[in-house]
């Protein structure tokens, strides 16, 4: 049935685009042959990191009081106009369900997000002081009709995030979740998917619509291409008004509650975490992200096949009974053949047992990132198995860290921006202003640069000093500038 | 902030439907506000429970075999309208895409079941009999543009469920799989959330779309009426040639594969959970299921505040660290309204500890379903929990199938079909039969008695003996009949 002996051997260095388009298939992470743009189905390999990485989320969410709810998917004509700067950054991308087939009800939107199906029921759920801070999230499809081109888990019409939507009693309150979501992205984004990235406040001509601003995570790609992760948002008053949330502080007085919203997006983020690992052989995959963690691969060796066996599965049992995801590969493959297709997996161990192996008490381990094989004493194999499972990980962090070292440049004028943009780096520069009389500035880099103003550090302050490069200006901010999508 | 006292005092027996839509919004289980018909929010408290229900029931399903996909929420008219019997079944309850915002593209539907979106794909990822069986299954909300009158959880327009798709060599194995179906929702929705059920093989007026025959599991509800949870299908094979799904067998033969499907829905297994166990005073939820498992409530004792706070942190920690969901309220409410609150949200175990158990070394647990107090010691309490919890879940599905037991009547005649009917009981007899001859009977039965033939049983025969009680023809199978929503 046409099955030839695959390969996989391409520079993610100098042809990421193809590399990341080629694994997806290879892979099996994603299937695009659908037939509808930008929907795209995720195959059980992509699915079950998705499936882990939501854990792993969920757990860190309720960890810092938040709690899980289920919104409808769409969301009523009205409520979605209600704020006017809201519909007018949404609009233009809103899925409308045929007005034929909802029977005489409100016209019906798919949620884009769903800040305008939250708020609605904060009305009713928020009265009291003692109610707040409410801290909620969900995991839910969320549906962007993208008119650009769209491209694998990175830009599609339906995508597979959480939101969450915190109301909190004062404006300071409110301005920590920020930096407690931004410390989220670092704890778990950075920190055990091990992508790190840019906190950046959006300039004001880019933030979230109904914000006072927006704090986005960015990640640089391999081929030195920005992409946005995980944003978070501190939501304009009026927007809350809109929606008639209040409640009664201490002194019976009746105030408008601060709200915040933050959108890690699993599928998106799976794209970042696939790049930012994988090597010229095909994906590197987080231990903690690997849907099988340790391939056995069981070597030749028919005369002791029955002792083999048994080996086999008294391991397989003790990893699966210390939850460690593991699969016996005892097809009839060529050991060479499930080699490379494990490797080009990303699965982290590749343990072979042959008879070699059952004679010394041991096992070969292959490393995936390392490539490198030791011998392993069979004894306490799941605790040694974590443990280099936990040295994996902080390898795959600190070679990521590196790389994203090497990628942001200071620059002092145009010359140097356009070069830095040009070698794949993020430049960092003085610039005029981040609110709305700098957007000419950005225009002009975005124009004759190609690349996109990311903003300003959303966590610190960066101090700018001189002139803007483009305009001449005294420059009042530090900012960050770069390719993307 | 017309904070009253609130009872709840509602018999579940006499005034199921009230009790029904009181608790859903007491118990904070579901909130009905959002002005969309049969669209719902479900609430953490609800959520919780059916965050815990699909872990039970991925875990299930990845133990048996089957891996986790993701497919896109909308379906192109093409795919849905390439089985006939499939698109006449479905077409009426469709929400389709406005087409002025799809750009071109083909006419999308959301999807009201995925077996058009896994076929597409299954038609790339089956070729060689290698790859059978192949089993899948995602979770994923499915709409259905209900004209019915919506009931919380039980009918709405947007559910949240798990759906398998499977795909076997032989018909033989998909039959096989089909009883596989009818043993899982054994073994997870009665032994586990203790809801018994009739696997019933619907009359062939009454199948799913495009299957050859159908199981529905029927739930009894508390006020006799009958509702379907899980089904399972075998497929007819022109549904699978309409995609071309078809495999090479081992003597290079090109044949079409069977498949099966089964639809466990979360949201509406919750329905039954809660109405089984529930009790005049409220929910009364299963340990293995509910949100919190144990609530601590310190008592009183100002002198020893300190020594009481340090001791009920203790006691948590020791309960989390074994996994146990454990919530202490330490608000300012009076004991009496703690007690009432928590008992009304379903929690197992409320555990009491003041100046006696301190003293003691010991605390005072009360169980929900027995409304008992007994003295624990302090000593290896997370132990004790565990094997009270499920002693806890042991006597809740016994209770329910005693309910059960008593549910399904013997009936010879219209006039014992008839009262059994009326008091709210399943009536079980001879039928003429369960092909396209016998529907014109169930016509009767429904118009006459306001009941539904469910079917004959799906896991076993039952012979039928005499004549059919509507027509007097011979009977051929023996069949169940009960009123539904």
């Amino acid at each position: 049935m046409g099955k030839k002996k695959t390969t996989f051997n391409i520079s993610k260095k100098d042809n990421f685009s193809e590399w990341y388009t080629e694994i997806l298939a290879k892979a099996e992470v994603t299937d695009m042959r659908y037939g509808v743009k930008g929907f795209i189905v995720i195959r059980p390999w992509g699915a079950r990191i998705i499936d882990k990485m939501y854990r792993i989320y969920e757990s860190a969410l309720r960890a810092t009081g938040h709690d899980v709810a289920m919104m409808p998917a769409v969301i009523p004509e009205g409520n979605f106009k209600r704020e006017s700067k809201h519909v007018e950054g949404f609009a233009p991308d809103v899925f409308w369900l045929d007005e034929n087939c909802t029977g005489g009800d409100e016209k019906l939107a798919l949620r884009p997000t769903s800040e305008t199906a939250f708020y609605e029921l904060y009305n009713f759920w928020i009265r009291s002081y003692r109610d707040l801070p409410m801290k909620m999230y969900q995991r839910a499809n969320v549906f962007r009709n993208e008119t650009k081109a769209t491209r694998p888990l990175i830009r599609s019409r339906e995508f597979h995030w959480i939101e969450t939507h915190d109301a909190f009693a004062t404006k300071k309150d409110a301005e920590a979740q920020v930096q407690d979501d931004i410390v989220m992205t670092e704890e778990v984004m950075h920190k055990i998917f091990g992508v790190p990235f840019l906190p950046m406040r959006r300039p004001q001509w880019d933030k979230f619509p109904g914000a006072v601003y927006t704090v986005g995570s960015d990640v640089i790609m391999p081929d030195g291409k920005v992409i946005q992760q995980p944003s978070t948002h501190l939501i304009e008053q009026h927007f809350v008004k809109a929606f008639d949330v209040k409640f009664v502080d201490e002194k019976e007085k009746e105030k408008t509650p601060w709200l915040t919203c933050y959108g890690p997006c699993m599928s998106r983020m799976m794209a970042s975490i696939l790049a930012q690992h994988g090597d010229d052989n095909g994906l590197v995959l987080p231990y903690t992200l690997a849907p099988v963690q340790v391939v056995i691969v069981p070597m030749g060796l028919t005369a002791h096949r029955s002792q083999l066996t048994a080996a086999v599965e008294d391991i397989k049992a003790q990893l699966l009974h210390e939850y460690i995801d593991v699969k016996v590969d005892d097809s009839d493959k060529r050991p060479g053949e499930k080699f490379f297709f494990w490797e080009m997996k990303g699965v982290p161990f590749r343990m072979e047992i042959g008879e070699k192996e059952l004679e010394n008490d041991e096992v070969t381990l292959f490393t995936r990132d390392t490539k490198e094989k030791v011998s392993v004493s069979i004894r306490d194999l799941p605790e040694t198995i974590k443990n280099l499972g936990a040295e994996y990980d902080e390898r795959l962090i600190a070679r990521a860290n590196e790389f994203f070292g090497e990628g942001v440049v200071d620059c002092k004028d145009k010359a140097e921006i356009k070069k830095a943009l040009d070698s794949g780096k993020v430049a960092r520069f003085s610039f005029c202003s981040a609110e709305k009389e700098g957007e000419e500035c950005a225009e002009f880099i975005e124009k004759e640069l190609q690349a996109r103003v990311m903003g300003t550090r959303g966590d610190l302050n960066e101090k700018a000093s001189g002139k803007c490069p483009i305009c001449g200006a005294k420059a009042k901010v530090k900012v960050y500038a770069g390719k993307s999508y």
